[in-house]
C-alpha cells in the first residue's frame, strides 16, 4: 500500500520510490475516465520508478449510489463489491511469490478504503496477507505548503473532516478545519463572514489553483474558479482549511 | 522551509531532495544535546542530498519556560527571542543571492514555529522574504502506516491535538484523536478503558517502538517502554492515535 502524495510526481517519498521498484503487479482501483489525468500522473510515476517487467492491472470500480438513503450501509455494500473485484484481480494476476502494490493518492490512512479492502480480503481468504503501508504526503500538507501557512494558531487543535460532516463539528473543535471530500463547498453553510478559508485544487499539478481570504470576500471567487476548472478539465480534486475568525 | 518527514532518511520526498540540493546555507534551530541523535539523522540527509560547498549554521535555541503561568505569553516571548536569533544568523551567514534553508521534522504546517519566525522576520526587516514551503510526511502518517491502519472509521473526522489540549476536546470531536507534543501521556486522564490507543515512538528510526490495544490493556506497557527508552536514549519523540470505543 503505497502513498504517492497529493499529485505532484516530486511529492512522493524515497520510501515510496523503493516500494514501487520492488512491486511486480500494480492493482489500480480505476474510478473511470473522469480522472484519466490522475491515471496519467500515476502511470508517469510507474514509468519513472517501477522495475522493468512490472504489470499494471486495472480493477474496475463497482458502481456506487452517491445519494443513498443510508450512507453508511451503501458505503459498506460498495466496499464489499470492491473486495470482490480486488479478490478476482489478485487471483487472476498475482503469481506465487510476487508482490502486489496499490498506489494511493495522498496517505493511505486518510479517507481511502484500500486498507479496509485488504483487511476484508485477508479475513475472507482465511490466509495472512502481509501488508506494508508506505506513508504519503497528505493533500492537507500540500495545501498548507502551497499557501505558505501553519495550519493552526499556537498550540491549537486541527479537525480533519469531510464536507458531509462539516455542519456537525462541535464548538471548540472548529478553530481550524481541514475539509476533504467536499463537492458542495459545505463551508458556505457553516462559516461566518470573517472566517478565513484557504482553498486549493489540483494541488501539486500543473493546474493548481489557490484562493484564500475572508469567507465573505472569496467565496464567489472559489465557486467560479471551481466550476470553470471542473468544466474545462472534466474533474476536480480540492480541499480547504477553514479558520475561525479570532 | 523543507519538511523532511518524521525521522526516516527514506521518508522524505523527491521535492525535498531537490530543495536540499538547491540550498546554500542550512539554518538549524538547535534544541541542544538531548536531540543529538536527531541532529545526526538530519546531517545524514544533508550528506546524502546537499550540494558540495553547502554550509550549516546552528542557531542556538533561546531558553524556554516549560511551565509558565501564562502559556501563550511565554510562547510569544520565546518566539520573539527565536526571531532575534534567526535574524542574527541570517545577517552573519547568508550572502546576497544565496538561498537559505530550514529543515523541519515532519511537515512545516504542524506544530512547528519556523514559518511564524520567518513571517515575523519579514515584517521586522520591512523587506520581502521569498519563502517556499516543501510539504513533508507527518508523524501522524508515519504512525498509522507503521500500525497498518486507517486513522478513522468510514467518513469520520480526526482531531489532531496536543497533550495539553486533549482534556478539552469536546464530545463529538473525540472519535479519533492524533495526540502530539504529549510528554505526560495525557490520555491516561481522558480515555475510557475500552478506547483503543495506537502509540509509536522514534517513528521511522532504528529505535521505533509500537504498542496498540485497549487503553486498559496497554497503558502500563506504554508507560514502561516510554520510560525505559527515554532513559536509555536520552530523548524521546512519540505520538499516538486515540480511538473512542464504538
Amino acid at each position: 500500500m503505497i502513498g504517492i502524495g497529493p499529485g505532484s510526481p516530486r511529492q512522493i517519498t524515497l520510501e515510496a520510490v523503493d516500494a514501487i521498484a520492488a512491486t511486480d503487479v500494480f492493482f489500480v482501483l480505476d474510478k473511470g475516465s473522469r480522472t484519466s489525468e490522475l491515471t496519467a500522473l500515476r502511470e508517469g510515476m510507474l514509468a519513472a520508478h517501477a522495475a522493468p517487467g512490472h504489470r499494471l492491472v486495472a480493477v474496475p470500480d463497482p458502481p456506487r449510489d452517491r445519494s443513498p438513503a443510508d450512507y453508511e450501509a451503501e458505503v459498506r455494500r460498495w466496499h464489499t463489491a470492491r473486495v470482490d473485484a480486488v479478490e478476482a484481480a489478485v487471483a487472476d494476476h498475482l503469481r506465487p511469490g510476487e508482490t502486489g502494490g496499490f498506489l494511493v493518492w495522498g496517505d493511505p490512512a486518510l479517507y481511502d478504503s484500500t486498507l479496509r479492502i485488504l483487511a476484508q480480503l485477508a479475513e475472507r481468504d482465511g490466509r495472512e496477507i502481509d501488508v506494508e503501508v508506505i506513508a504519503g504526503v497528505t493533500s492537507a500538507s500540500a495545501l498548507t505548503a502551497a499557501h505558505g501557512i501553519v495550519a493552526h494558531g499556537v498550540g491549537e487543535p486541527i479537525l480533519t473532516t469531510t464536507g458531509r460532516r462539516l455542519a456537525s463539528t462541535p464548538d471548540g473543535a472548529n478553530l481550524n478545519q481541514i475539509v476533504m471530500l467536499d463537492s458542495d463547498l459545505a463551508f458556505r453553510a457553516t462559516a461566518a463572514a470573517d472566517d478565513i478559508v484557504y482553498w486549493g485544487a489540483y494541488l501539486g499539478t500543473e493546474h493548481q489553483i489557490l484562493v484564500s481570504g475572508r469567507v465573505a470576500d472569496v467565496t464567489a471567487e472559489i465557486e467560479e474558479k471551481r466550476a470553470e476548472a471542473r468544466t474545462r478539465l472534466g474533474w476536480i480534486m480540492d480541499i480547504y482549511l477553514l479558520q475561525k475568525a479570532r
